[in-house]
């Protein structure tokens, strides 16, 4: 029988894609716009606590194309503060002019493959472990996501090779990764069970090119040339306040 | 010629997930809302009627993510009730202010694969087997729903197998779904002939995490691994009248 | 070279799936609705005579879940009528209510796979085959249908297959068929050329569950198992008259 | 290396599928609807001065079922002609009442795997050539159209094939299209680098049965059996002045 | 372990295909609708001082067939330019006539597949390499655009061969393309993270044929034959201020 992998769980993680009905909202005044900005600025502030008080983090940038206009990511602690976010923001002014275009649910999640030799720690303790599974996420430019499966196709099945195998292919895929590392920030969430496939990649990055070379310089790895399936990508530049002003102004 | 399961067939199951239209919600007055929200808890107090004579269960959430706003789940004993549930939802006031976003038609089941021994007794009689197809669902925080097939590949067609082959491979996916029992309730609802795919899951647990462990550990096993097929999958947070009141306003 | 299979045509089909858009039927006044029910009525009246005529016949079902509410079957001996029947729809009150949710063109088929001896008799002539060429459509309580192809994998390729071979699977799939008489009525359409598969299947049954129980017998049937490729799956309840005013009324 | 095949081009060609919007067609004045039927057909007549100059042809039939309710199929010497014509119809006040729901961009092609012997004539000469490069459309009461592509598959790569057995195959098929010479009319356009498959293929039909006759016989040759991959089958009825004052009054 | 293909990067790439919503744009004003096209074309303008400054370049071309009526290929040097040009058209007048139809992000890229020997000299200095990956766009009369991805198929994966071939393949293929120089200008850009292909192929031709001649000869190619997987395609023609007014003239 194949050994199943372990996972560590941290902070639950809803993507937020939304695109801006741009010709609804020139219809309204300059008034009734600016109140709608202000209160989405409140509300991103809201948000922001948890960043603060490390109970949660979370990202906000525009997206580039068609997909969408912006992504707001949030994690929280719970499942039911995801949802109060997602309703808090269909209940904001802005909301009536924009058009949700995606979303994904997962959990941030480190597996055991790339775990250090057992101990008698709780993992939950290590302060290391703890950094990963409730990260702050990065100010950087810009954003990256993409949903991706393992395949279960005759004679590339992830899930039938032994843990051994999965284990070291796991490694010399995080060697990559790691030779990034100052580059690109990622946080990978794991999304079985709560959305179309097995899991979220967000990655952050202050030169928006280190997205493509890691991904690709990836593709050739065993892990992506033989076993991913990829979703949609989308990629973005980060909105503060005052981008965020400037965006909604027309 | 290979052997086909049998199967025993409980209550009909409609699950009905639908989007709030929050724009158009927001622009009627708070009178009407009121009204609408009264009506909407009134025709869940009717569903409920069965569930307390015991002819039907239901099941209603909130759904995380773009995907829906809530689900409501109905078993009961024909598919004529079912579809008077759907019809008088949509007569209801609210469903003038929600967007249909997905909807499963299924009927409990109980496959032979698990079967003790035969007997000369009825197994609709069987108090145990009439638990399991009649099911009372649980009020727990959390649901999780998708749809799904067993693969008809070359080199991995479920229904070319002989009978003893599914028959071993059910029982040992059947031993992990036991060792979340306590955990994890699972209600399997057969869709052949019914809906696009060939079964409906459906998972209730207290701790959302469990769903993503129980299926993230079946994948490894050779039923998912190299047989299923998944589609869409959805997962949310328990409503009650309070909540719903809560959710609605705005 | 692989023998082509011959069919035997009969009437041309129209399956028409339609979704009431409750929101504006409900605006309208209780005197347009009850004028377009009417309409509507006399409109199904004017099919049904095609029905009496023995010149055609139709089917008029409710349809559960969300992809459609209601579907429209008929039979005519042209495309044209087709054609004609679905655009004096179109020009009802009622349709203005109604949303396209899907449709399928197809011809009533038999294939020489399950033909007894050749003859010099004219099949169009023979009693047994115009009654399934021009069949009646049954009053029953629920219809099913779904959309098919034949594989043509490496590996699985129905259309490679000697005729012999495929004779022989059609013969004890046919067997599956025929075992559930009197349960469950079966047309099969021909689609090549019409719309996008190659067979519409429209089952009928007094007990919907008979759907599933030959559905899922003929899927471990090889002709099933390794050769068919499925499409969306509708279920339904009959609508008459009586019913239909009622469905209608908000 | 492959020997890739060699095409003659004709005329290119625009099919325009569109659906009525029966809603908002209703909605205006008698008087406004009569004004834009009399300007569309102003407009297919001033389409049909290329037919009769022999600079293009059209054909222009209704289409049974949901996809679409006509489709106008263009040829002319240009691509950019076949824009004016799509952007003339859009500028017209039917149009405002249409819903787009397919098109596709193909130029006529004749290839070489069916060429007689090389000979230094030049083949753009040969008037056999010409009439099916710049094929005057019939008048017939159906027309059946399709797109579709060469399998790339592991297995079955119809492009990996030599030249000498796709043309083996290639003249296999085309003996079946033969034998329906008079009965069903082909017009095989090139849509590579135009559109998202590598052919359509345009039938025109007295009897709408031959097409399926036709195209199911051709499903059991190797060359669709193995190497074809179909998109959406459209099937309708042949339009003229009257039959189109007719459609369109409501 | 495989050896991954190394690139350059040029500019940053978005297509934005756009559709134009007629009856909306019927509706206005004769001077609110010429009041629009003025603005966009001073919209246009702007996007041209940087052709001008060689600071970036542009494509403006209408789309034939209902996929798209009109796209806007634009190149800059940052990810946040490419997105400044996306907001500001969304705010320009006409933008409220438009409906987005399909985009794409991407950036100009050179692999090492066809590179020389190695030197010392830094290939961004090389001013043949540096008009490749900041390429001057054409004015010629037609475009045409596909995404496209490499296969990760068993027994056709890309990625899992060794350079050395990937290298000879792409070569080969490379040598199609240069046959076409003069007729066709091709451009490349690199979507590995960015958008949901791998790459996007921008061509230019004055000869709207020559698309078809090249990359149906480039499918009989073993890299397109076996490991090619394409996207939607889009082919247009030439806008130039006079055309466009012409075009949005009703």
């Amino acid at each position: 029988m194949i050994e199943a992998a372990q996972t560590l769980d941290g902070w639950y993680v809803l993507h937020d894609f939304r695109s801006i009905d741009w010709a609804s909202w020139k219809l309204v005044s300059e008034e009734e716009r600016q109140a709608a900005v202000e209160e989405f600025i409140k509300y991103l502030e809201k948000i922001n606590e948890a960043d603060i008080a490390k109970t949660g983090s979370h990202a906000f940038y525009s997206i580039v194309g068609q997909k969408a206009d912006f992504v707001l990511m949030t994690l929280r602690e719970t499942m039911e503060e995801l949802q109060e976010i997602e309703t808090e923001f269909n209940k904001l002014a802005i909301a009536d002019f924009t058009i949700p275009s995606f979303s994904y649910v997962s959990v941030v999640e480190l597996s055991n493959y790339l775990a250090g030799k057992d101990s008698d720690e709780d993992p939950y303790q290590n302060p290391h472990v703890r950094s990963r599974l409730y990260p702050e996420l990065p100010r950087w430019n810009h954003i990256c996501f993409y949903p991706m499966d393992k395949r279960r196709q005759k004679g590339a099945n992830w899930y039938m090779l032994p843990m051994d195998e999965r284990k070291e292919l796991m490694r010399s895929h995080g060697l990559i990764g790691r030779s990034y590392a100052g580059k690109v920030k990622q946080i990978i969430s794991g999304s079985v069970g709560f959305d179309d496939h097995e899991w979220g990649v967000t990655l952050f990055a202050e030169d928006v090119l280190q997205f493509k070379k890691l991904i690709y310089e990836m593709r050739f790895d065993e892990v992506s040339a033989r076993y991913a399936e990829f979703g949609a990508f989308f990629v973005g530049n980060i909105l503060d306040n005052e981008k965020l002003v400037k965006f909604l102004t027309v």
